[in-house]
């Protein structure tokens, strides 16, 4: 099995702590993509990804899947090891949910900020910006962070009690925002404590 | 089991289509939500979904479940019948991609047009408009259509021999591209033969 990505970048990191959660990290190749450089919109790599991301997976069998969500499913239902998609289905709608406010109101809303409103990757692959778009996900980041707040308030995790993809989403989502320079306001102290504590977890800690 | 939401809208509709598909239309009652009143923007509403969007289901236990995509987890696991989100974990891997490449590059794309560049839902909605946005979009929509008639050449359905839920993804979308009038160019021949098997299904054709 091997995973085509690029260390440091967000939604890499994604993939990377959900395998180490799953103590399943060696289990796997990492293969480098030079994104930087433009490698992720050649032919080649389309041809296994045509959504040209970071990261994808690749089976044994050749079958390759794009798209953090789509390749989390795979890693949890695969490898043994504390379940984070959840297991009833009122539990995997729960963290699905969560996931998904995490995602489209923090990680795209601060990727949009970082890739339309700011230098972002650079000229050679920020190519088709939209800068008011850009300014207008930053707000929607902002909103998000206070919405995750009044969560925690309540629970321990995004999704209830247990630690789930909707966490990791959120703490990639976090680690985004200090690189796109969009504040994480220390007065959301729910959020602040959250973060302190997943980022303590050996599959971040290291 | 409740549903609020707001007949004939694109999301809705996933979810409609969806439980007819399980067989279990008849175990749900429908609130209806007046969106174009802004009703989904009230206090009310806003405290069971913060997303402010139709689609909600409501649980026997008060819980409440937002994004289709969340719901359409609990509403698989929860009912019998064919499986819409795949039982092994490459199978749901491959399901969740394509769902999301149709989400996002389809539905969501149509959907970004018609809220950002047109006059939408009327100006009393669409206060935070951004037609440079809306307009890129109409463009990936269009590209996405074209990226789906060639998965579609080679396989029945979009996540390969059965449906699933992401044909119902794909579906709404080009029933949304319809409303905006973002044309289905008619020589993308396999989306168009597929688009026609799938609306001859029961939980659509009724
Ligand atoms: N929704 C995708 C997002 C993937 C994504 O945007 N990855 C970034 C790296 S963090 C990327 O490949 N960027 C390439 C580019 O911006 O051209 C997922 O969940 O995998
Ligand atoms: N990603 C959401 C999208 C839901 C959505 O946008 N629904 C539309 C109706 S089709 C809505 O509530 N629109 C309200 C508005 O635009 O203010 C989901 O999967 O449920």
């Amino acid at each position: 099995m091997k995973i085509y990505d690029t260390e440091g970048f967000p939604n890499p990191a994604r993939i990377r702590i959900a395998l180490a959660e799953k103590g399943a990290t060696d289990e796997v190749s990492f293969v480098p993509v030079d994104v930087m450089g433009g490698e992720h919109r050649e032919d080649a790599f389309k041809s296994m990804n045509p959504d040209a991301t970071v990261p994808c997976l690749e089976l044994a069998d050749g079958t390759h899947i794009s798209q953090c969500n789509a390749i989390t499913e795979f890693i949890d239902g695969h490898f043994e090891g504390p379940s984070l998609t959840g297991t009833s289905p009122k539990q995997r709608a729960q963290i699905a949910m969560m996931n998904l406010r995490a995602e489209n109101g923090l990680l795209n809303a601060v990727g949009a900020y970082f890739h339309h409103a700011t230098e972002g990757l650079g000229p050679k692959l920020e190519i088709d910006q939209c800068a008011e778009w850009g300014n207008k996900q930053k707000d929607v980041a902002a909103q998000t962070m206070a919405y995750l707040d009044t969560v925690l308030a309540n629970q321990e995790y995004l999704a209830g009690d247990a630690f789930s993809v909707a966490d990791i989403t959120a703490f990639a989502g976090l680690a985004f925002a200090d690189f796109a320079k969009v504040e994480v306001p220390e007065q959301l102290s729910n959020l602040t404590a959250w973060r302190a504590k997943v980022a303590a977890r050996p599959s971040i800690s290291g």
